[in-house]
């Protein structure tokens, strides 16, 4: 776990140093769970929004996207059941003052549980080497069993206090196992109670006229209001799809693990809507669909796995995460659910409007179903960040860091670097920017030696150095410098445009997935 | 004025008709201005903010972009003034309990007061002829100076009123002119009183931890309080810029006309920081570099033209607009302000941390000064799509409906269409999809007899139209259509690609600003 944690910490820090990710309003101390996109973080954003947004909508003949506004009618958020039931579980330590999620409480206590169960093996690996057999040692290892079994019971009951709305049982779990106050120690514990996470705001003048809107908690809903509207001015045909990308709000208490769980993110959705029946095979369409284009971005096939869903969402008859090997372990990137027809019918009943399809073949209506792709930009950067950044020894058994970022994703394309400050290289070396800023974003670098120089690209993630040099007065000719292999080549300034955007054109990126 | 309310009428619903823009959460009978961009909307949308991003980041070397949260700090907004000073003034009608902003109504007081004055000048016109000078008629017939000069005296007055706090003069102003509620005629008003236009809501759980917090007025401070961060890690040197474009929200009591003033709302900020002393140079370097961005698009040089501010904001030293002539007249569409360090110095005395700019050649570090440029996204998309829709008349005396946005900016680049349903043509179309989707955004469209389907693509803004028929099964050629000229020429399947992407490639039309 120390590893973990220190590889997490390097990205965090080198996130910082290198303009990718700032805190939020930081010349004020910060923000609690919120962070700003620095000036190579919008970018990579920029081009992970782009990448998606090209292989949904673009390639997709039957999806078109929307935009819809962050404020919608407050009855939306009746309909979708988030005024009502989108709560967390809060618990307060009377002692300390400080507020907590039981829940969270109580499956930090199970980890502990986990943890111990996980010493256990590690402890009979060593002891039986090669002959050791993992399986069979947790089903009968006493202690082993024993903390998992536990584990699973503490869970179980606490999931069904929960949806049972028996918070008494919840506080008495918490009792009952001991949890005190991570902070202080106490075991002084006020009642759980049900905290809404949406942000509420006033639109309007004053408190008699004004009215109660929230800030989208997720965007889906935000596309299925506008369902009929856009087939209808598409005249789309089931199956079609809808896509959107766009920022979402949740007031959450503990908000952790730097970009991964933020107060305000930005949601990539795609909803698709099936006929009643053919909703599975959308389903499985779309998990591997979504899979591979994870996987197009070369990151390693054992940092993603499938984690199906068995308890389900009120609104849902199948779901499964594609789940990423984060820093701090495997966790939730994309959703892939099958909503069925809840949200369209929802809305039917709270706005009394039809929300159907006109079938032409069958003569006949109905409320379709969807099959919703929901991946978070904020962890699909930290996904593609986390991995890229790389500590390698090199032959001389110095080492170097390098942001080994999809070229197609990274901020820019190439940097151009004067050998020297002198001699007229400089002005050739602007020239050639001149000639590749129409087509990717470039950079020029003159400052320092220039193996400092390409350690800095390296870990600013930029694919190709582009070295202008004595040589090059006399035939027209760069070096040009591949980041992840270091291999320099000799090549003509004709060439360069070639050379790289075979590298990082999406159009190439997208034509792997075909 | 009738028949620019008409032409306003058809682009709102020719926005709604061809998917370019919904009322938001029209199922439930809408949000009061707030609009969600539809199917095709979100790729004008998305193409104009790129065309922005593009020639502002990628073709400068010193300018980089950002993307700060819409959730700051709330001291952020208490430097900037927005705490203080970001109102509007009230008043309520007693007998109706309807409420207005008190300078709108005096405003629209004025408008009348301009309109007699141009009744009078357009018969003087059609009196004299040609021999009408209109100058000197304005300065001399006393009907019309009596007008404007009351004009000029009243909105005079206000602004006194409004600037020192004097509202009860501001009050007394609207009764004195006898202004009657215009819905009611009642005069009944109430004091005038401010309020203040940002949307609050609350992070955290309860009410005594909880922080108030601003969804942000614009965007610009964002890039003040990250200045330093980027200035340091980017290794930025003055003078230079960032960029950003992001949502906005302010809480208007009365929003009209369409996307042009919304609730919620994206800007296009880029705030380039200069040498004190230097900020008007970089000023009317600014002014004119985006006046020839508005210019490449191509809408008519007479849409635009300069106001410079007579009266200036707390902040600024030097402000103008460019004004862009929409269906209801010519009104802001982007602004340029010089801001000294007005904001960067208020930072500095609400966070206690040093703003500056350390410059290694004079060896000393100074807060630098600010030229800012900021457009409205919305209001850029509102000026691109209502100059583009027309009515043509044609050679046969029909009419037809052209949406003749940029090129670079239309959503879809190229409509593929069968001749007919049969023979195998409705497979070649799909196979030229399948070669083009990689570059451009193309759709598919069998439906009606050609004619029919080529007036739909001239609705929807498609650049070309590529006509499938039997002689494709022969030779491989088809017909390419171009919506401006309905010029049809035959061309090779090979060759799609090209004429297309040499139309509409953004780096072609970048280089028209070279």
């Amino acid at each position: 776990m120390a590893k973990q944690d220190d590889i997490f910490k390097n990205v965090i820090s080198h996130a910082k140093e290198y303009g990718y990710i700032f805190p939020s309003s930081e010349i004020y101390d910060g923000l609690s769970a919120v962070y700003d996109y620095a000036q190579n973080g919008v970018e990579l954003k920029k081009n992970i929004r782009e990448y998606w947004w090209k292989s949904m909508v673009q390639m997709h003949e039957n999806i078109v996207g929307i935009d819809a506004a962050i404020f919608m009618h407050p009855t939306t958020w009746k309909a979708s059941g988030h005024v009502d039931a989108f709560n967390d579980p809060l618990i307060d330590n009377k002692d300390s003052k400080k507020r907590y999620r039981a829940d969270v409480l109580i499956e930090d206590y199970c980890e502990k549980l986990w943890q111990k169960a996980q010493k256990e093996i590690e402890k009979a690996k060593g002891r039986f080497g090669d002959a050791f057999n993992e399986e069979e040692f947790i089903t009968t290892n006493p202690r082993v069993v024993e903390y998992l079994s536990k584990k699973k019971e503490i869970l179980e009951r606490m999931a069904s206090g929960l949806d049972s709305g028996n918070l008494e049982d919840v506080k008495a779990l918490i009792e009952e196992l001991g949890i005190a106050d991570p902070e202080t120690g106490s075991k002084n514990w006020t009642d759980v109670r049900q905290f809404n996470l949406m942000f509420g705001t006033k639109l309007g003048a004053s408190a008699d006229t004004a009215m109660d809107l929230y800030l989208r908690p997720e965007t889906a809903q935000g596309i299925f209001v506008n369902f009929l509207n856009v087939q209808k001015t598409g005249r789309m045909k089931i199956p079609f799809g809808i896509a959107q990308t766009g920022k979402a709000f949740r007031n959450e208490i503990v908000a952790r693990q730097f970009i991964f769980r933020m107060r305000e993110f930005e949601q990539m959705e795609m909803q698709f809507f099936v006929k009643p029946g053919e909703e599975m095979t959308y389903y499985e369409y779309w998990k591997e669909t979504r899979l591979k284009w994870h996987l197009s971005l070369g990151l390693g096939k054992e940092n993603y796995r499938f984690h199906d869903h068995e308890k389900l969402a009120h609104y849902a008859n199948a779901a499964a995460d594609i789940e990423f090997n984060f820093p701090f372990g495997f966790k939730e990137l994309e959703g892939i659910h099958s909503r069925t027809d809840f949200d369209l019918k929802a809305h039917e009943q709270h706005s009394g409007k039809k929300l159907q399809f006109f079938d032409n073949e069958t003569n006949s209506s109905y409320v379709p179903y969807v099959v919703e792709t929901s991946v978070g930009l904020d962890r699909m950067f930290l996904s593609v960040f986390s991995k890229a950044l790389q500590e390698e020894t090199l032959e001389d058994g110095s080492t170097r860091t390098v942001l080994k970022l999809p070229s197609v994703l990274a901020p820019t394309k190439a940097a151009v670097l004067p050998l020297v400050k002198k001699d007229g290289l400089p002005e050739v070396a602007r020239e050639i920017i001149e000639e590749l800023k129409w087509d990717f974003n470039v950079a020029y670098d003159e400052k320092d030696a220039v193996g400092r120089r390409y350690r800095r690209q390296d870990a600013l993630g930029t694919p190709f150095c582009i070295t202008v040099d004595h040589q090059t007065l006399e035939d027209k000719t760069v070096t040009i410098r591949h980041r992840d292999t270091m291999q320099q080549d000799r090549v003509s300034i004709t060439e360069l445009r070639n050379i790289i955007n075979e590298d990082v054109s999406m159009r190439n990126w997208l034509q792997k997935m075909k």
